[in-house]
């Protein structure tokens, strides 16, 4: 049953975003760098995108938030992160990581591990895989239910396991998202199946995140927010859509044109 | 006249990538990303980019199919191609190229002539003055064709003596696509002139041939399926577009729509 | 009251433009590289996009004009986009320079400047931030203007001791564009809210002044030409728009379907 006060709280949310128009700096992937930046736009953040080392701890000085992804990474970008992220933690600018592929090659599971030892995160998010094969980072049992999992429950308790062995939120996103601080647990059922027929789609709601985040000082609300925003922005624009390409345009509109008293009524948040 | 028969299996490789959801492993170009990727999950295939050498050995193991394009190139990361390519060939994976701007500047025409000799490329796909530009590369007589072609035979004739130098299939599109293995030709009529008004059209015509290598074993078969599947949707994109940009979007839409038997209705393929 | 006989030859150019199909060579940033070449298609231009080093001396001397954006810069793109410029300069190819973020950090500022002192530069594009960020470069009063600026006037005196400072012709974009050589002045009254809700439309702007570059002699005339153009198609494109996603790609449309007629019609330039 939807949590009726989360609801209105994040379409208050919504309304502190749109009104204080946070600088959202992202070091991120070639792929979605458009789209991320229309996306963060239409929300009504402010996006950059800088990556040189030589700048990347003065942006962030002037940022509301750091948005860092490693979805077409390199080391020197993932150096060039770290920078970033010391720097956001020294200034107390919240930091949301998407270890993009971590799991898939070495390179991307060290590189999100490295990050996540490095710096501190306020939220990771990513899907069930990427998020669950950050877990050996810690040498310890949060994996145990990775093989293990039979049901929601338990792969509920596995990512709160998680989330306390690494001190971060974690948004896992799928059908339903998850959101876990290791203490307390939500589930976002908003969203829409041709969201996963679009490039880029997570990496957007990590970026919509990192804007919630600049305005809300609980990680578990503003991941909340986010994703039962950006979800519903997914079946607004899906009731118009022909396929992908209407879709990611109707998507950009969505954001845009969402009303704070639609949120309220259309979020639909679980919270345990 | 179209080959009926081909048409038909053409119709039977889309049915099979849509079933089969290959990866696709590109390292392409920063203009393209987005585009390409969108067009790669429209046509129901799985799109991974990734071009740091630490990894991309890694990736490609996983893949289906690596597309190397070289439309933004640097040294570094035809160095990075290089070693895809290397580790596609042993394993297997099947690799096209596309050698953007080959003929434009010593650095593009040496960099495809480098990974051609380097790899095992299963298909190459460019317009016809890229692909010619490749054949000095031979130092024998391909070229004679080049700059005294007068007639549409005798460019197929150059065409058929570049495939059978270079060892590979050749996919030279333009108003009409023309594939051959040397042996073998298929022309391709589908299509649609607001192609050219949209930015990488060429570069998601060679991915999508990718993603038809990783499904079908027939080089020139995947290239003619690619081409009249793609061209068929530019058609109907048309049909409801206003100009480029509306185009871009109902090409994302048509891809993914499209239907089996349209194609099988549609592809204008005629074979020699 | 609009200048008529500049918005006839205005229209003018944009035939000029679209008969010449000049090729337009760009070195800029990730986040706008597929717009910007969509844009430059729209409007009848040929864009490429090349930052190696090692090709991008040859690669201008096939342009007709060079676009310089240090959206996301960092110092090797820095170093081949002076390269470029040198040889365009010998070459007599124009430049413009898109100052992306300068004032913003020192990196940026000082890239810009670099650039400025290296490359004798046709226009710069940007907004009034990043433009008056470059005054600082000549140590001189140029800024005296800066701080003290209270009225459009005053605003228009130090843009043009500014030009002048620097022997460029500024393009400042906002509401109402500016455009001065430090001698003679026009605004741009054209354009839409909207424009400023997607990414890259400054950037856009600045490509498309580089692509009337290619064929108008006159500096101020080429960016009076291209910003009428841009804005009048902003105006034409949200008359169907919903929101941003909607109005991007209504805008590419815009470009490629506007009328010269309509754009002699619609053309709202003041000059003095």
């Amino acid at each position: 049953m939807t949590d009726r006060a989360l609801a209105e709280r994040v379409a208050e949310h919504l309304k502190g975003l749109r009104a204080r128009k946070p600088l959202v700096h992202n070091i991120t992937n070639f792929v979605v760098m458009n789209y991320t930046a229309n996306a963060l736009l239409a929300c009504g953040a402010s996006p950059v995108m800088a990556h040189a080392p030589e700048e990347v701890e003065e942006m962030v000085g002037l940022a509301g938030a750091l948005v860092l992804n490693i979805g077409t990474l390199s080391p020197s970008w993932v150096d060039a992160m770290a920078l970033a992220g010391k720097e956001a933690n020294r200034r107390g600018v919240p930091v949301i990581l998407d270890p993009v592929g971590a799991g898939a090659t070495r390179l991307r599971t060290e590189s999100a591990r490295r990050l996540i030892e490095d710096i501190e995160i306020r939220v990771i998010r990513g899907n069930a895989s990427e998020v669950l094969s950050l877990a050996e980072a810690s040498g310890s049992g949060a994996t145990r239910g990775v093989d293990s999992v039979h049901g929601v429950d338990e792969a509920a308790a596995a990512a709160a396991d998680l989330a306390r062995e690494l001190g971060t939120t974690l948004a896992i996103t799928g059908p339903v998202d998850l959101i876990t601080d290791g203490r307390r647990l939500c589930r976002v059922a908003n969203g829409h199946a041709l969201m996963g027929c679009v490039t880029g789609t997570g990496c957007t709601a990590t970026a919509l995140i990192g804007a919630f985040l600049a305005v809300v000082a609980d990680p578990l609300e503003a991941a909340a927010a986010a994703l039962a925003y950006f979800g519903l922005a997914g079946e607004v624009a899906a009731r118009t859509a022909k396929g992908p390409g209407s879709f990611q345009m109707a998507l950009l509109d969505a954001l845009y044109m969402l009303r704070e008293d639609e949120l309220a009524e259309g979020a639909r948040l679980e919270t345990a």
